[in-house]
């Protein structure tokens, strides 16, 4: 496996590979199974796979949690490894942002709501380091985990926009063996919130059999936040649901319509996400 | 030559092209000898050379002359072919922009000037567009004109800032023999307009000798303005000093520093730009 921190060095080795399909995994490291699970998808459908490891500073709000975002370079490397990554590109923010952006791109659509509404801004910096990302590996295919579904369903549109040449592939959630959502970020709750913590998933699985068993949306959402702020102890950011993958607010169930439930929970020093993606 | 008006077609063709490097020239079509001189150009420097013709409806303002901008696609595809291109891509508006964006690309730097600030809105379509277009090629150089020197300065700053694995080359302006610059628009001047027109150059020429002989900035952009609007009946929308290529606008003239001299001038039916890049 090679590591490169360099963008040239990148572009070095990606000119030698001519005949071999070239699958992306952009992470901001700290891998979990979840990381794992894309990288091997990735090593079954494409010849050479390249995970990138860069916590996107431009992509963090004034106080949110860029400086405690856990790190760890060596594990992420070994782990990534073992999983087939061919090369793992760890660039510095010197490397990805040598000076301040001239120009921006504004995601218009599908960031009014869920953390697009609660965090301004974060998926311009998100579509901006994917849009570098891109730039710099060049792969055919590129993979994206479930969990982060708004993100993936933005990603999917700025490759439309913009006739991209990569196909966005996303996969499923992976969770704890309680239902937890694998994050990075679980390492900064409490014991006794990890403790609590599965209580997200275990209320959306809950609101979404409410809604498919004809409850009123509304109803469900006002009280699947309220479960979710009782059992877990976090503040709920949002409960929402929208279509998908259009991202537009969802105000009944329709039959054969794929929707998307999604949430956001802030812990003491962390915020988690989580969803699940159905059709009634 | 091979005629495209399909990305798939382009891309089929591109995915063929390992061994050359690819040149690429956008255009708004309705070749002229400066768009000639670029096509010659990427033949010289690349194996294999793309022009894209595509009058971009994202680029024109309202009541701007997207409507009235000069068509000719038949004898573009002569032209293209004796000048030495290889493909053609001719896309639709709905080939580009099959459905409403739901994103933009604002540039932040560079354009609070020039045309950038008498055409709002109008380097967010460029680069959008650009963006597309490299997307689709993936050339290895792209060749601007340097007529349009704003363009050409905020596409090497995107370039830049998404790490775009794309050279930027630029050409020097082709003139008239009467030193009116090239410009597709042209033909949209009446006789009267087309006679005078040459004044336009003359004048900024005249204030780039004023300047290096030390005359007063000001002073010198004023007379300029006075006398294009004097000389030409048309309607000066600016004359304006700035660096280059980071487009700040300029008060004095230091040794050493390369400067943009660039005006832009309406006439009854079109309005036409020039500029002069001066260093003292």
């Amino acid at each position: 496996m090679i590591t490169a921190r360099r963008t040239e060095e990148v572009r070095r080795t990606r000119s030698r590979i001519v005949n071999q399909t070239i699958g992306f995994v952009p992470t901001m490291g700290f891998l979990h199974e979840g990381h794992l699970s894309l990288i091997r998808r990735a090593k079954q459908d494409c010849g050479f796979v390249v995970v990138s490891i860069f916590v996107n500073p431009l992509q963090f709000g004034a106080g949110e949690d860029y400086d405690t975002y856990p790190r760890n370079e060596k594990n992420d490397l070994n782990l990534a490894q073992e999983a087939g990554a061919d090369l793992v590109f760890l660039p510095g923010p010197d490397e990805m942002y040598p000076k301040p952006m001239s120009s921006s791109i504004r995601v218009e659509k599908g960031t009014d709501i869920l953390c697009g509404a609660s965090r301004p801004g974060h998926f311009d910096g998100v579509v901006a380091v994917v849009t570098k990302l891109f730039n710099i590996v060049q792969p055919d295919f590129a993979y994206f985990g479930q969990k982060d579904a708004q993100q993936a369903a933005i990603i999917e549109t700025m490759v439309q926009d913009y006739h991209i040449p990569v196909t966005i592939v996303t996969s499923p959630t992976v969770r704890e063996p309680d239902g937890l959502a694998k994050s990075s970020r679980n390492v900064n709750l409490t014991a006794e919130e990890r403790k609590k913590a599965p209580a997200v998933y275990r209320s959306l699985e809950a609101a979404v059999d409410q809604m498919l068993s004809g409850e009123d949306v509304k109803d469900v959402l006002a009280v699947c936040s309220s479960r979710i702020a009782a059992e877990t102890g976090g503040q709920v950011d949002y409960v929402e649901l929208c279509t998908w993958p259009e991202l537009k607010r969802a105000g009944q169930v329709k039959a054969g319509e794929p929707l998307l439930l999604a949430c956001a929970v802030r812990f003491s020093k962390v915020r988690l996400i989580d969803n699940i993606i159905f059709t009634a």
